[in-house]
């Protein structure tokens, strides 16, 4: 009477979900200055004041109803040739508008992209660590998860235990680079052997092996890192991409599905994909916000806090002796438990106040992922308690 | 390679999006003045000026991170609460916040809603007419579609031929009042005599058989005509809601799924619900709009421009000699066709400048569809066309 995939999917919130629901209950008891909560990305760094200043000038000048109107299925006109626009400049690309589908946000773009070129009884391959939905999106579209793990502890993906998973019944791997959990940005190099078996696999298999690149992060590296441009390598790409982390604005959810010019069939995956769209019940991404960005378009929020709270968590935790791999992208620290038990380790943290998400729902045992996207002076005040936890163990 | 089914449904659009693909092509060439665009029901009618205010003082005073932050998946606290007290005094109800999913829009609600209540090989049964996506949302959530007459002219439910498409394999039967296309409100005396039935079968059945209660429309109804509060009539419903017409947010995609908290197994339901918004990739609700909901439930656009442009169409049509059953709710007038195909109807029309929608694809034949949330001015415009259409048929 009821259905019961969608009762166990609701039923069971995610780890992540739960671990920051806990962190409410503990804070209620404790005082919220005793809790650090480590669990949820949800920004701190405020949207650039283009945006905000944008909005306002919209909001105020724009007839309401012309405003709020529905716009086309895959996005208004005008922001779809200003992202065909923006990506055709920064890359050297040659996209038409056509080739954007706008989105509510990553997870939808992730759903309608999967659900494009997946059919029931086929795999994705994800690379682990990995975002625990994909797992969701993947089932929704009757597809079977396939992990391939990477090398630590740098997580770059391990081109030889990727060919092996990647079956004749494979029909998209997906990447997600700068990553979430472990931070880690895939070189060039990586990437170019990860695209040459792709070829190689889409050959021998006389099919087409599609490549999902979810870049949510795409604007969040340091130390120099750059993300490689992925359609330039690999013609049949589909990249997905959000505004939550790179302009501040999770709770909008706007994004974007892109599928590069050169992918063998691209009218029909881009049919595909406002097909998929339609099947979940997606009308159109928020039209107040379409506008938005339309006008703001290659202006990112400053993103130093994070780089301040990288620098600072990496020296203080690597010198009370955890062990890190430092991370050039996104605002996640991936931290090594010291118990080969990272559920255990987890909580063990809380009793110090401490909110960490053991890394076994990202398909790797043995690491917590801290979320530093907060305030540098909560941080600093959570170094104490980090220094208490590893003493615990000795 | 492709998913077939996603190809299909992104590569045909629907009849509606079609026709007013075609009439932006009219108007290209035949000049805007010329063409009356009666397909689409984009509300014209401004949303009140108090929803624009609110929506200006909070993106002004709210910090922006917070503001732009994600919400709960259900949606925010504050307008959960603020839901449920506003039905609680509208209808002496006694729902908890708990009882609310704020969703991305109506098509998202009926998504999540269908996708609870709805296994793969069950039935929904739909009356006709129906808004033409309820197919695409049944049949994604692994259902098969039942359609049930109504009693023409009147468009009230047929209790008899709903009694015979209610199989025991059927979960859920959607109704639609104030209707989408026929402009039909349910009276209380239908409803009484639809939910009988339905305590009748799932008795019969042993099974619960859910309503799916989906009012967009609920605000908009004329000649004093009232909208029964279905949840009072019928313990298992689950209403979908949706800011879009009372609001005037369309392009926003804000609505609800109310899980009423009569309905056995309530909370598990709820669990469900949000776990088909998960599987859906459904994070939450635009955060703005929420708080901007949350301070103006219960203020809705002035449709007076609506009552008139029925007024003026129905007298008008009726004097042409057209076949019109007076509607009480909604933005559409559900006219009959001068000759038995509509499909021909529809092309003579579009000679004349006028673009009415086929009522084939609504579950019903031989009528068109107007929807009629258009300025005055150019519905009066419009009027000599429909007379020499009509002409055109002696």
């Amino acid at each position: 009477m009821i259905n019961p995939e969608a009762y166990a999917l609701g039923s069971c919130r995610s780890e992540i979900r739960e671990l920051y629901e806990c962190g409410l209950r503990m804070k209620a008891e404790l005082g919220a200055e005793n809790v650090f909560d480590y669990s949820i990305g949800n920004p701190t760094t405020d949207p650039p004041e283009e945006f905000t200043s944008a909005a306002l000038r919209i909001l105020r000048d724009t007839p309401p109803a012309e405003l709020h109107g529905y716009t086309s299925a895959p996005g208004c006109a005008e922001l779809r040739a200003a992202l065909s626009d923006y990506i055709n400049r920064r890359y050297g690309e040659e996209t038409v508008p056509g080739n954007f589908y706008v989105t509510v946000g990553a997870s939808a773009a992730l759903t309608v992209a999967i659900g494009a070129v997946c059919t029931t009884g086929e795999e994705v391959v994800v690379i682990a660590p990995f975002f625990p939905e994909y797992r969701v999106f993947i089932e929704n579209a009757g597809g079977r998860v396939v992990v391939a793990p990477t090398r630590e502890p740098e997580f770059q993906p391990d081109i030889e235990a990727l060919a092996a998973a990647i079956s004749p019944r494979c029909a998209a791997v997906i990447i997600n680079s700068p990553n979430n959990p472990s931070g880690a940005v895939y070189t060039e190099e990586s990437l170019r052997a990860l695209t040459s078996l792709l070829r190689r696999k889409s050959y021998e298999y006389g099919k087409t092996i599609y490549l999902i690149s979810d870049e949510p992060y795409r604007e969040l590296v340091y130390d120099g890192a750059t993300v490689p441009y992925v359609p330039s390598l690999y013609d049949d790409t589909i990249v997905c991409y959000s505004y939550s982390k790179s302009l501040s604005l999770p709770g909008e959810r706007i994004g974007y599905v892109m599928v590069s010019p050169r992918t063998r069939g691209c009218d029909a995956i881009c049919d595909a994909v406002a097909g998929a769209a339609r099947r979940a019940g997606y009308v159109c991404a928020p039209s107040f916000m379409q506008k938005v960005l339309t006008e703001t378009l290659g202006i990112y929020s400053d993103i130093s806090v994070y780089d301040e709270n990288r620098r600072v968590l990496l020296e203080a935790l690597t010198s009370y002796g955890y062990t890190v791999t430092p991370p050039h992208g996104a605002f996640y620290l991936f931290v090594k438990s010291p118990e080969p038990d990272a559920h255990a380790f987890s909580e063990r943290a809380k009793k110090h106040g401490l909110l960490l998400v053991p890394s076994d729902s990202f398909g790797v045992p043995g690491y917590v992922r801290l979320a530093y996207c907060k305030r540098t002076e909560e941080v600093l005040r959570s170094l104490p308690k980090f220094r208490e936890l590893m003493e615990s163990y000795k």
